[in-house]
């Protein structure tokens, strides 16, 4: 068994061209919970010049249907985020801090320590609100603009991260370079320093690695893989780049490994075609080309 | 270390819509033999009626580059294509037997048996010429007309290859249905039944397990992968799904773990756009959009 966190409507729809329009977000996450989503990244409560498509957080969430066992995660960066977050009625937050200061400095201005430090002011008010939070920790694999990012920054963020009271640890390879050593090295470290912490990791297919990343997660003994419906999701530094882990393709991987998931392929598999109409182009993932086997 | 044979002139053109000319598979196999590429699968022996693609085997034979330490592999499926290879001067034969009687009644009107027994005739011919003969067991982890193929009639397949004399034997993922389970399964029931066998393995990334099963092989400790350049190959029985797995994609995953290939990424990259301008499309592989990390 192992858990998948539907990031469709926020790190797949963030770096598409095309902006959906809130009914077409909401829809897309009901399609998802139809086929057995139980926590889903929903919305992200960045500030709408750093991230436009997903300036009408609030009223995705309004609208989402909001089913007994189905957690809607809220995607923040600092304080003013997660108040919008609490505000908007998540079920959860998950706070990112990029592992490189190069990330950090470019989308933030700021540095790891520096956000670090933001994390944990926002993990304080999520303890005393009893809030389950994630802290993910960006480039953990690598980073677009200072290359190689030292295991031991990932490990100190995640440190600093559970001291501070994080339920959930993940590590993200942002812009899709990591390979299966690095999954075991980066997870071996977050244990050591945060043993009692849920683990989670978020892999991008750019460089066709997301799914073996997956598998030795898996295999490691992860509790929960982050993937998107469809595979949509791109990668803002490689414009012709594939985007997050397709959620249909990596079910058909882990289910027929006899790995329960707790999706229904055959629900799964016609989202794509919803992500493609309304996103107009043929969205990454494979199953849905060359369907489900044995049929 | 790992081995790569590069099946991009043989498995990757012979099922593409475009049939490129001899000059143009001499002049891929000739960038492929410049990135590295020690072992080519560089043509096909079957009957021009089945493979209208391959029709050009023997002239492309004579025009190919031969230096030292290269390998030139031709693929036989029976004695009449074995002697044509022979008279071609291929450097070694790969004789394939599917292990599903589904795929070999709808390609060779056969058996799995039957054609056991031509794979027996051949390798006896291979050894008496002395010639390395590998058998690439084809559908070992699913078939499209039959759907499951119980691990056993792969191991009995291997069985006799090994017993008949076969110097190496490959599981083939013809259809890429395969999971990394059953990359561990199948190789560990090839190895009891042939234990002094050099093992290949041969992927199509046509669902996304691809890479993850290639992964799994190399852990498993299997001695040689079949990839192909620009992941060209499509699937004859999907005709929206992607190929083999891709060649550079495959080197920039092993790489990164610290596994070498002997192939030269900054050389192979190329390769894809060479292969996009001669077939009329954008070829699947990742690595060539999304760039090598670090750049």
């Amino acid at each position: 068994m192992v858990g998948i966190v539907e990031v469709s409507p926020r790190d797949g729809l963030q770096n598409e061209r095309a902006v959906l329009e809130t009914g077409a977000k909401v829809e897309l996450i009901t399609q998802a919970i139809g086929a057995g989503a139980t926590r889903i990244e929903s919305a992200s409560f960045v500030h709408p010049k750093l991230v436009p498509a997903m300036a009408d957080a609030e009223a995705v969430m309004e609208r989402v249907p909001r089913p007994e066992g189905v957690s809607h995660i809220g995607l923040v960066l600092n304080r003013r985020g997660y108040d919008r977050a609490v505000s908007a009625g998540v079920d959860e937050v998950n706070v990112v801090v990029p592992a490189s200061d190069g990330f950090a400095k470019a989308n933030q201005n700021s540095t790891t320590a520096e956000l670090t430090a933001v994390a944990e002011e926002v993990l304080a008010e999520a303890a005393s609100a009893g809030l389950f939070a994630t802290v993910t920790i960006a480039t953990s694999f690598g980073c677009p603009f200072d290359g190689e990012v030292d295991p031991a920054r990932v490990v100190e963020v995640a440190r600093r991260a559970a001291a501070a009271g994080a339920k959930e640890i993940a590590i993200a390879d942002t812009i899709g370079v990591g390979v299966p050593t690095q999954v075991r090295t980066l997870l071996d470290g977050v244990r050591e320093v945060a043993p009692d912490v849920i683990t989670r990791a978020h892999f991008h297919n750019t460089r066709n690695t997301g799914f073996a990343n997956a598998v030795a997660a898996y295999e490691w003994g992860v509790d929960w893989l982050d993937s998107s419906n469809g595979g949509i999701g791109g990668c803002p530094f490689a414009p012709a780049a594939t985007g997050n882990i397709a959620t249909e393709d990596l079910v058909y991987t882990l289910e027929r490994m006899g790995v329960r998931t707790g999706l229904d392929l055959a629900a799964l598999i016609p989202i794509a075609e919803y992500l493609s109409d309304a996103l107009g182009y043929r969205v990454p993932a494979l199953l849905p080309r060359a369907g489900a086997f044995p049929g």
